[in-house]
C-alpha cells in the first residue's frame, strides 16, 4: 500500500472528532479503532438486532462500518476546512457476516484533488479478540471500492 | 422494465415472513411496503440516529434499506426451497441523504437460475408522506446495482 | 429519466468532434449515432476480431462502448472549456454479447458540478437493423453505472 | 493474498489455450505472461488507435486487459469441464493510462463452487520493460473488483 503524508497535521483528532458525530455508530455500537494517515480501522461486536433474515450481520450494516473506515481514511488527508462525501462504493460479500467482533478497515489507494479512491476489508472474528485463548483466523467476510468527494466551501459539510 | 411471472405462487407471504425476520429492519424503523413480482418497496421515515456526521442519513443506513428491497425483489421470483444472498452490490449516492421519509424501490434486471441482477433506487421526501399538503416531488438521492444469489440445498439459507 | 439543459450551445459539435478523435472507436468499428442533452447512443457491428473465447463480444468491448456513450452523455452537459474522464464504473454483464449488431446508451442520471452520474446500457440486436424482415427483440446484454470527472483548467483534458 | 490449490492439474495450459481463442486479445496486442493459481498477468503494449480522446489508453481497453486477467485467475481455479462467464466488475481509472507499456494482473480472492471473486491492478510503465536504463517506477493506473461465474454444464461454454 502507498505512504501517505497528511496535509493537515491535526488529521486524527480531526477523524476522531467526526466520527463521535456520527450517530448511526453509537446506535449500531461500533468503535472506532486506528487512526493513521490513509488507514483507518473501526470495530463492530455481533449483535443479534443488526442482522438479516439467516442471522448473519445485514449486508447493509456491514457496508456502513467499512464506508466509515474508508470515508475517514480519505478525510485523514484531506486539507483543513474540507469535508468528506462517499460519491459510490462497490462491496462484494465473500462470506456470510457470522461471528462475534467485526474489524473494517479503510485504505486511500490514491489521493487526489477532489476524488479519494480508498479500498475496504472486513474481517470477521469468530471469538472475542479479547479470548486469551484465541487461536481462529478472522475470515475475509467483505471488500470495499469506494470514491470519496473532497468537499470545499460547503460550511455544511466539514470535516 | 421487464414483467416477470413468480415460480412460487406464495412468494409475497414469503418475502413479508422474511422480511420480518430482519432484525435489522426492526432496528432502524423500515416498514416493507410493496411486494410484486420483481419488485419492492421499502420505507423508512428519518432518524437522527442513523446520521452521519453532517446529520444527513448514512451511506450505509441507505444501503442497507435498497439492499433488502433488491434482495427481495429478487427473492420474489426464486422457486421454493431456495434462499437469496447479496453477492456484490454498487451504489451511488447522488444527493445527501436529507428528508423526512425515505423510499427504497428494488428491482429485478435479469432473473437468471443462479443469478438475478437488480436495480435499486432511494427516493427522499421532503415532507411526510401523509401530509395533505404534500407538494414537494422527492428527490433520488441514490441508486443501486446489485447481484444476488438463487442459494440452493442449504437449510441454514431459506428465503 | 431527467431532462437537461445543455450549459454548452455546441455541445453536439462538441462530442462529435471528441469522438472522432477516440481512435480506438474507429479500431472496433464504433459509430456515434445520437447526441441529445444527457443521451448519447453508439453502434458497434458484431466482428468476429473482437471476441472473447466463446466467440461472444468480450466484456471489455462491450464496456469501451457504453463508457464512451455515458462519457458524451456526461460531456453534452458540461461547460465549455471542460474536459471529460471516467472515475470510475461498474457493469453488470446480463447475457452473453451475441448478435449482429450492438447499440450502447449512456444517460445522466445526475449532472453535479464536478461529478457526473451516468447510467448505461447495451442491446444486443439479433438481425441487421437493417434487415426489412426485422423481427426479433433486441436483448440487454449489459447495464453499467458509471462516475464521470468534470475536468477544468487542463489544456490536456479538453472535451 | 491466499493461496491456492488448483483442482485441474492441467489450469496453466487451459488457461493458456483459452486466451488464445480471445481473439480480442490478439486485435489489441496483449500478450499472456504469468499463469499461477489464481494469478493471472497480460501485457499491453501502447498503441496509439487504442487511445480516447486525450490520448491515453481508453477506459474500455485497460479493462478489457484486467477483466481477461481476473476472469483467467478465476478459471485457473475452476474445476475441469467448466467455463468461465463475467458476472460484472467494477473499475476505478486511478490515473490517465499513459506510458509504454501496460500490465493487468489478476489474483482471486474468494474461490467459491458458484461464483469466484478476483481483484485486478493495472500497472502503467513509463519506458519500455526491456529498456536496459528502466529506472521509473510503475504507476497503478486502475483497480478492479470482480465477479466470475463457475459454468456448468454448457457444452458452449467451456474454459
Amino acid at each position: 500500500m502507498p505512504q501517505f503524508t497528511p496535509k493537515d497535521p491535526t488529521y486524527a483528532e480531526r477523524v476522531r472528532s467526526s466520527f463521535e458525530r456520527q450517530q448511526v455508530m453509537h446506535t449500531i455500537g461500533a468503535t472506532l479503532l486506528t487512526v493513521e494517515p490513509g488507514l483507518v480501522e473501526i470495530s463492530l461486536p455481533y449483535r443479534a438486532d443488526l442482522t438479516q433474515q439467516h442471522g448473519f450481520l445485514h449486508a447493509g450494516v456491514v457496508s456502513t462500518v467499512v464506508d466509515s473506515a474508508c470515508g475517514y481514511a480519505a478525510l485523514s488527508l484531506m486539507p483543513a476546512q474540507t469535508g468528506v462525501l462517499s460519491i459510490e462504493y462497490k462491496v462484494n460479500l465473500l462470506a456470510p457476516a457470522r461471528g462475534s467482533r467485526f474489524l473494517a478497515r479503510g485504505r486511500v489507494l490514491r489521493a487526489g484533488g477532489t476524488v479519494i479512491v480508498c479500498t475496504g476489508d472486513v474481517l470477521a472474528y469468530p471469538n472475542d479478540l479479547n479470548d486469551p485463548a484465541l487461536t481462529a483466523e478472522p475470515t475475509l467476510c467483505a471488500t470495499m471500492l469506494a470514491t470519496m468527494l473532497v468537499v470545499r466551501n460547503r460550511p455544511d459539510v466539514l470535516d
